[in-house]
Parts: structure tokens; C-alpha cells; sequence
């Protein structure tokens, strides 16, 4: 019944490896059908190179198990709580990629600095704080994802907008309309935060990119007025 | 009719993935034909890997497409003015390679630091500001091209001799006479950015290099008394 | 009669090279088999391209050649001291990776910044003082052994939770179970070495991670009421 | 009659693309046949790709070329000096090789921090001052080979013991008693240039190693009583 979706989730979660997004089995990818109410995710500790599509574990947005013979990554609950505040989105990356995870280490939002974050995201990429010691004793990964969230509606982000976060201390989570288009911003999460780490070596006093061209540039890349890329149909049209 | 440069343009752009200078479409590179007033540009964001000479597009000088089924490059404008202004390129790139974009964000020239920097461009490669809010109501692509025509008329730098700019705050374009040499300019461009930001890590009051070296070295590999290379010919002679 | 134990050696040695740990022949593993009381290990010097299984060599835990028509690696006598006294490990690994040689370098611990560092030691990994130089009059290679055990000792850490050490001066060793974990935590030393240096560029003020999440991370991978990865059979199961 | 030196050359200048040691055409290996007097080098500017063994061309220890068809490297007479100074090396290469340039163009000494140093020279790696503006108006590329000399002569620096260079401003050369030793010092070269770069970055304040370690490495590789690789004969033998 889920094997379309088990399909694309498993492919998504193998462009993890070759993106260089992650070692060993650092990351996981998962993609939801909104209709029913379900999704797919990698299983847990299992190598990119044995994976196939069959291994891939179904659950609900509460977090069970719906399909599946193996144990579910040990994300899965930070996923489901994503797709459950976040309605419009249809896949959620988790990786564990070095110059993300050095800015949630280093407890620090990314700063917009250029036109290739302003490209994809139209403002700083948050990091939230450490989970309290009262969270850590509730259970771990929905707590995760209860804490991204409220670090994205305390600063009043749509997740439209802001499609990359850090967790601070762990590293980044990205999300996008399907699999693509979120194991896309989770890579050009880790260019983001390569050239911000750099920009800041080459002048400890860069400003952030003013907003009007931040508009400009999010503008022309998104929404009804956008013009980058083809129009619908697009390429294949050709 | 524009079989040729069409091929020629599409080779060009090949070469932005495999010398790691793009990821996904953040790049494309033109090639002009000046005998009858045109250039070639890659399509808007279209998949390196789907891209065939086919779906170049040919435009006017003034930004106008002259032929080809897809929408050209957001960019193509910004290429259009700089063909437009410097009579004697023939061949344009815009990337978004991680070092020389961190310089850019950084609104930083690059200093020339070394003979790898001066053998390919006679000074520090230079920064433009951010468009202002006025130029940002208008053509932002046509608004760019004259943003670094002016930084470069400004400085007194002839674009024969100084190949690389930096857009503040985006990142770097480059030109040549034809699509390989421009191709070798971006990714020279890079690896001289890398150089200079490691040069500054490991020296914060490195110096740039005299201008007598900077001469030797220029004039070793540019003008008519240069003798780095093959003589006309050159290894085809063999 | 060493047959086996040769050709997981041969194996994990050859993990070096593609996991880019080392650069020509600049590492070595070894793997114990505690029941003879041996263990095998690459021959010095020998290009990884060349290498067979057959060339491994046998030494019993005093660092006596048992079997094999090659000389050891120099630094058998190391791996021989500590699988004196670590008694449940079952290989070891040195290699020269960059950015963990450049902490050893540096002559600093490794802080723990973050969960991928977490998941995988339960503290700041360990860089040793200098060799003194009466020991450096000694047997060097037994005596750099009884740095790397006097070091975790003096800071009552178990080889078990901290399966990583720096040797200052020097460079990484690290052990585990068998050839394959040990090899892994060789390439998950190099990446939390990476982000950790990228860290305190990004903030250099950065705090280790809270002892609560750390505890909540290496307990989710580790010891009894784990529930990272797929239970006993694995996805060998399915 | 320079067939067998022309082969040993050219599969010499085809490892630095391959060791990622320069791009485009920015290095060169020469080697040197010391009965005849002469040394094979890469042709000037042309393109590995392109390059077979047919190509190299034969010059004298003044620079004078004795056989082959193209443009010889326009760096030929430094090698040329360093072949009629340094009596017993066989092979010379020069690289752009980022790490290494960067200390060249940050005019600075790179600091012996570490044993993955020690173990290939016996110090601080030499970096000269910028070529004079009288000596510039000489033979550039003969004078840049006294460059290095005296730098050598007036720190008291043997070349076996010191295989490594750099050229202030430009970049690194090395040396060695054969191409593949040679090729393999300016592969050492880069990476201890990277380390180096990441000590100072991890600790501003990083000391160089003591000259007991530094004595104790060099010699455990090199002289009578080295005994790291296999004996003479070595792999072979088995």
C-alpha cells in the first residue's frame, strides 16, 4: 500500500551518502502522505549501502508503527511532531553534516550573510537552546521537536520561509514540500554554514545582507511572482 | 545557425560541476558570437545533469532571446551588460564557489598575496557594494551588470587584465575570451579566494606581493613578450 | 591457523585509505584474537595498494613476531601495551587524520561540543604530555603504550566509554570490539575533531554540552537500555 | 636514449593532479639522470590530460635543452640550479598546492609541530624572503633557484635532511633522490602544511615539538638505524 511512498523516501535517504551530508548512518530522511496521515522513514542504525526500499518503516503522526519489519530510526518521534505542527510540509532531513553541526555546536544562528541563503531562506537560520534538564526527563525525541518548534513561533518563522533549523548542541533539520526538495535545503544548509564560518574568518565585523535585496532575491527564487527556473511543465516540455 | 556556440556553451557549463564550483543549478556560464551580436546562456535551473546543447538559449546583446524554447538564465541580463560594455570578451561565468562567495559576504577585495593570484589577474580582485535601494526598484539583473562595470571603470581595471569580480554580498563572475578560458578564470578565482583566506589565517598582517613580481609574473604568462606555454600550435605541433 | 584473523585485519586496514585517515602509509590496524593471545597486524611500511591479507603479522601481546615473513608495523609495541591493559579491547588503530593530528598538535583535549562527539564517548577526548625524555631512552614505541594507559588512568576514564586518545605531538589511536568499530571510531575521532575546531572559530567562547544531554546521548547507543540501531540479528533479520 | 628517464618523469607530473597537488597545468616534476648530466621536465603549460611520456623534454644542469619537440617548463633553470648546488638529489617538483602556498604568501617558517613533520624533515620548513627588485631584472627563474639555495646555505640546511621549500609569495618546491620520493615529499608537504594551519588555529600559542621527539622520528625513518618499512629487498621478498 506504501510502497510508492516507501520508493522515494529510501531514494531521498540515499542522497544522503552521496551529498556527503553524513558518515556512517549519521541521518535520516523521512517523507509523508498527508492523505493518510502517515510516514515513511529510514530504519535505525542501518548502512546507506544495505538499504532498500522495502526496509523503510511506515508510522502515524503520533509516532507508531504502522508498517514494518525493522526498528524505525531513533528520530522518528522529532519527525512526527514536525508533521503534526508544521501542516504543509511533506519531508523532514536530519543529518549530521560538519559545518551545521559546528554552528549548533557553537550555539549560534546562522547569520544571512549572501545571496545563496536569501536564495532559500529569508532570514538568519535559528538554533535553539539546549533542552532543559525537565524535557530530557520526558521522552527525548518529541521533546526535540517541541523544542523546534517553539524556536521557530517564538521568533515568528513559517516553516515555509525558514525551511532549516538548528538544534543546538545536536545539529540541523531541514524540510521541504516532498523528499527533493528537502534533502536539497538540507545540502544547501551545509553550503550556507561553510561560507558563513569562512565569511566570518575573512571579516569578524560582516553585516548581514540588507533586507531589501534579501527580499529581492527570496522573491525572485519563490512565490506567485517568481522567475527563476521554468514555468510549470518546464523542462520536460521541451 | 547557432549550432556551434550553442555546443561550445553547453560544454562550458558541464565544467561548473566537475571543478566543484556549483552545486545543484547556482551557476551557468554564456558565450558570445560577436560577429553577429549574440550570446549563448544555459537555461534557468535547469539540472546539470538533464542539460543537452539543445536547451541553450540565444539572446541579443540587450537581454532580448533570439532563440530556444526554454527561459534563459535569471542572469542572462547581467551578462548582456557586461558583453555590452567589454568589447572584447567573449565568454562569461557566474558561480557561487564556497571561498570566493565568503568573500564576497565579507565585502572584502581579495588582496593579490601570491604569484598564483598574478599570474592571472595584475591586482587585488575587487568587491563591489550592495546595489543600492533606488538601483534595487529597477532591471535587478541589468542593475547588476552596471554594478560591476562601474567598480571596475571606477578602480581603472581593464577587464583584459583583471578577468575576476566580486558582487558583495552574492559572489563571483569572471570572463574570458572564449568559455574554456572563462571556465579557467572561475576556477582559478576559487582556488586564489582559498589561498588568500588561508594566507590571512596564518598571517593576519600578510602583505601583498610587490609590484615588481606582480609584473614578472603577469607579463610571464600575458602580452606579447609572454613565454609560459606553447608557441602558436603549441602541442598539436608535436 | 591465523587465516581469519589476518583477513579482518587486511580488511580494516584497507577501511584506512577509503575512509581518507591516512595518506600513503601513514596508519596501522590491528585486531586481537584474546583466546591465542596474538594479534595481527600490518607490516611496515607497505603501500596499501599492494597489501594482502597474507602479509599481515602475528605477535602474542609482548610484542614478539609469532607469524609472518614481514617486519610489524613500528608501532606494534603501542598496540601490544594496550591490549595488555585494556583487557576487553579487540583492535586498535592509528592513523595521522588532519584535523585529529592537529589537536594532538596543538597539545589540546578535545571538548566535547556536541551529540555526535556524544554518541560515541561519554567525555572530552584525552590528548597525553609529551614523552619524557628518559622515556624516550627506553623501548619508545612500548613506552608511548604506558603514556596512552597512564593518561586514561590519571583521569580514571574506561577504554570502554572512551574508545579515542591523542597521542600530543603525535596523533589519534583509537579502539573497539573488533576491527570494524574500531575503524569507525578512527573516522568519527577525525569528524568530531573537524567540528570541534570549526566550533571555537564559530564561537570561541563555546561550552561543552550539559552532562545531561550527554549522558541521554551515549546511553541511547550504549549499554543496556539502548534503543539506537536494530536488536540482536539486525537487519539481517528481516 | 632518455626513454627511460622521459617515463620515470612523466608518470612523476601525472601523480599531481592525481595526489589533488595542482590544477590546471601549475606544477612540474623534473628528474634528474646524473651519469649524463641532463634532467627530462614537464613541457611548459600543457594539459595532463595531454601529456605522455614522449613530450618530456631533456635539458643540461645550465638549462640548456638537449632533446624534445615543445617548450620545455618555464621553470626549468630553477631546477636546473638546484640540480648543479645540491649534489645528491634526483628529482625536483613544484606544486601550487593550496595549504603550502598559503604559508609561501603569508611569508612564513612552517613551524615543525608534530611527528607527521619529523618523520620526513629535521625542522621548521624554510620559507625565503621575496626575490630582490635587482635580482628580478636577472634570469627570473635561475635567480629563484639561488633563492632557495642561500635561504638553505645561510640556515645551515642539508637537503636530505631538509626535502622541502617554499618560495616566499609563490609556492613550494621539494626534492628527493627519485620522482616517486620527491613527488611523495610535496604530497607530505600539503599536509603537514594543513596541520600546521589547523595547531595554530586550535592553539595560537602551539609549541614546536621538542628535538628529542623530532630526533627520535627522523631517525626511526631515516639513516643507518632506521628501521620503520621493510628491509632491503622488502615486499618483494615475500
Amino acid at each position: 500500500m506504501f510502497d510508492d511512498l516507501k520508493r522515494k523516501c529510501c531514494e531521498a535517504n540515499l542522497e544522503i551518502p552521496l551529498l556527503e551530508l553524513a558518515i556512517y548512518t549519521f541521518g535520516n530522511v523521512s517523507c509523508a502522505d498527508r492523505e493518510n496521515g502517515v510516514f515513511a522513514i529510514k530504519p535505525s542504525g542501518v548502512d546507506y549501502k544495505l538499504l532498500t526500499w522495502r526496509d523503510m518503516v511506515i508510522l502515524d503522526f503520533d509516532g507508531n508503527v504502522v508498517e514494518g519489519a525493522l526498528r524505525p530510526s531513533s528520530d522518528s518521534r522529532t519527525h512526527a511532531v514536525l508533521y503534526r505542527c508544521f501542516a504543509d510540509i511533506g519531508a523532514v532531513v536530519h543529518t549530521h553534516s560538519p559545518y551545521a553541526t559546528a554552528w549548533a555546536q557553537a550555539m549560534r544562528d546562522i547569520p544571512i550573510y549572501g545571496t545563496t541563503h536569501a536564495d532559500n531562506s529569508i532570514g538568519a537560520i535559528p538554533c535553539t537552546e539546549w533542552m532543559s534538564d525537565e524535557c530530557l526527563k520526558l521522552d527525548y525525541e518529541e521533546q526535540m521537536g517541541f523544542l523546534i518548534v517553539d524556536c521557530m513561533r517564538r521568533r515568528h518563522l513559517r516553516p515555509e520561509e525558514n525551511p532549516m533549523v538548528l538544534v543546538g548542541g545536536h545539529g540541523p533539520f531541514a524540510w521541504g514540500k516532498d523528499g527533493e526538495e528537502a534533502v536539497r535545503y538540507a545540502k544547501v544548509f551545509e553550503e550556507v554554514a561553510k561560507m558563513a564560518q569562512l565569511t566570518e574568518a575573512i571579516n569578524a565585523n560582516a553585516a548581514s545582507l540588507k533586507s531589501t535585496i534579501i527580499n529581492k532575491h527570496y522573491l525572485r527564487k519563490h512565490g506567485k511572482n517568481s522567475y527563476y527556473g521554468q514555468p510549470a511543465g518546464g523542462i520536460a516540455s521541451r
